[in-house]
């Protein structure tokens, strides 16, 4: 599988593909390319790095919503809405905006990013896609008693505890894990895509075995300390996890209750198939983040999950002039 | 050859390349990955584009400068001068903006960019980094008679005419040749990037035979209905070819009377190596431009153009908050 840049009905560029597809056993059930592919998680690491809330007690301790929950594993549009809430969330943990260590950055939502301009907004910390993430790692810090300051180093005790959780779920040792700064200043976590699919796929049975198991008209699922209080936030919450017309909120819109996807930066793409159980990751070897968009939709169409907007399948391309000139589209399947 | 994107010393992405190195014979010098490989050659064709202007005597006609010839070969900035000098081209041949048909875009310059959005800038066909090609094509369809309105479709004698001239210099017939809808709505051509280091390569032996030579210190050469008048153009104008700060700008002046380079989009570079009468086409290929820069800096290192300026040669990647994360780098070299 690969994505292919076609101009006039010629490939002009293409956009490799590796992906891995794993059930909670940890067996591959289908592939792309190199399924042990190592690179980062970057944001698709998200729900791992917001799991310490809910194990260890930070959710019950500030009485966190299953919203803010949500905005931990998001990467939000700084949607207003989304930012007032990340602003609610500081205050409920006994945080304010200038603990935030998140770089400012262009809202990744080309609308709110033009409407901001127009306006004339300052983008502070608060409006970063990661500022719901840090503002969890606050919160850990705080209800350990650990220093708020520098929580975003390598060696504080925040990113330590996070590299730990994503070592339980992945399966991969802590030394086996690269670790590296990533785009808003914490660590972020280089391991093979195979486990971070395997640590996707393990939130499934934990999905399953709740009570009721999962309903596609009503997902609420209550266990007070179990990964599932993430799935359940991801699932409740599609509009937090990205925002209006990003492809994570979209995917997960499409098919309510079945899926929960999260991107990464740089052509990375995980999800769960809730029913089925099965972890994916995929990464565009060249990080192109469209390709990714398009990859991790056809592979959810070939798992089962159908149908998905033509605008998820298929990117048409235009020109300066407006002529649409082009298009990005998928070719090839998985190998199973 | 590969341009890794490294984090932390731990690569995330590569781009993969594909390169030909080629003399004015035909035969392959060096290559990487596919010297074979089809794809677009966007606007590195432009020297070809332009050199209707001298061999069918447009140039003499209407007293095309230099530099205007240069702005016909370029994909310039849209700095303010060499905004200027297009406006100036365009009366010389009787023609105004009007008749451009070039979309709008930002100017490829960074620094341009954020100082036209500052003052508030409109943005007219006159700014695109085409619209020294355009004006040229315009001069084109005045020389020879051939109605101006709708230049840019295939089906124009203007169209028809640089494809007949990059047959040509590329020796693939026309019929073999994929014709598609640029950026700035021309015909954009696909073939192997070998046969387009060919054409580069095919235009050092006019160079060579010119009176006097190339020397570095004056290149001067006069020889009237020639290629030679293009190299010349590119050669004496490399401030016109991209702009401040601009890859093609520095490659070109870091040697003077050299060499001859000509970014393209989605990773096309061509170049010709003036002394050495070497052609020079690499696309990298999922279209990265950045890549395509640090991929063309280290073939010329590896044909014995040095040095080059660092920053041209690894470029260092940062985050939100300002630290660089890491940085993207070349690994591998060139097969003989």
């Amino acid at each position: 599988m690969h994505v292919e840049v076609v101009r006039g009905g010629i490939v002009e560029s293409r956009h490799r593909i590796h992906a891995a597809v794993v059930d909670a056993g940890g067996a591959l059930v289908a592939s792309v390319g190199e399924p042990d592919y190592v690179t980062f998680w970057r944001s698709a690491a998200k729900p791992f790095q917001a799991l310490p809330l809910v194990l260890d007690g930070v959710v019950d301790h500030f009485g966190i919503t299953r919203a803010e929950l949500a905005l931990a594993c998001a990467s939000h549009s700084s949607e207003p809405g989304q930012v007032e809430q990340v602003r609610e969330f500081l205050k409920r943990i006994g945080c304010t905006e200038r603990d935030l260590l998140c770089g400012p950055h262009p809202p990744l939502s080309d609308a709110v990013a033009k409407d901001y301009q127009t306006r004339g907004v300052r983008l502070t910390a608060v409006y970063s896609n990661c500022s719901g993430k840090h503002t969890g790692m606050l919160a850990l810090a705080g209800h350990h008693g650990w220093p708020v300051e520098g929580y975003v180093r390598p060696d504080h005790p925040v990113q330590k505890r996070c590299l730990a959780e994503v070592s339980k779920w992945t399966g991969v040792p802590e030394s086996q894990i690269g670790v590296a700064v990533d785009g808003c200043g914490v660590a972020c976590f280089a391991l093979p895509i195979r486990n971070m699919a395997l640590a996707y796929a393990r939130l499934g049975p934990e999905v399953r075995s709740a009570e009721g198991g999962v309903r596609n008209d009503d997902y609420s699922l209550h266990t007070p300390h179990s990964a599932l209080r993430i799935v359940e936030a991801m699932l409740r919450h599609p509009e937090l996890i990205a925002g209006e017309g990003r492809p994570c909120t979209e995917i997960m819109r499409a098919h309510p209750g079945r899926v929960i996807v999260k991107i990464g930066a740089d052509g990375v793409y995980s999800g769960l198939l809730v029913q089925e159980g099965l972890g994916i990751t995929l990464k565009v070897e060249d990080g192109h983040g469209a390709a990714s968009i398009l990859a991790i939709v056809r592979i959810l169409e070939e798992l089962g999950l159908r149908p998905f907007p033509e605008h998820l399948r298929e990117r048409p391309m235009t020109n300066s002039r407006g002529e649409t000139v082009g298009a990005l589209r998928v070719r090839g399947g998985l190998t199973r």
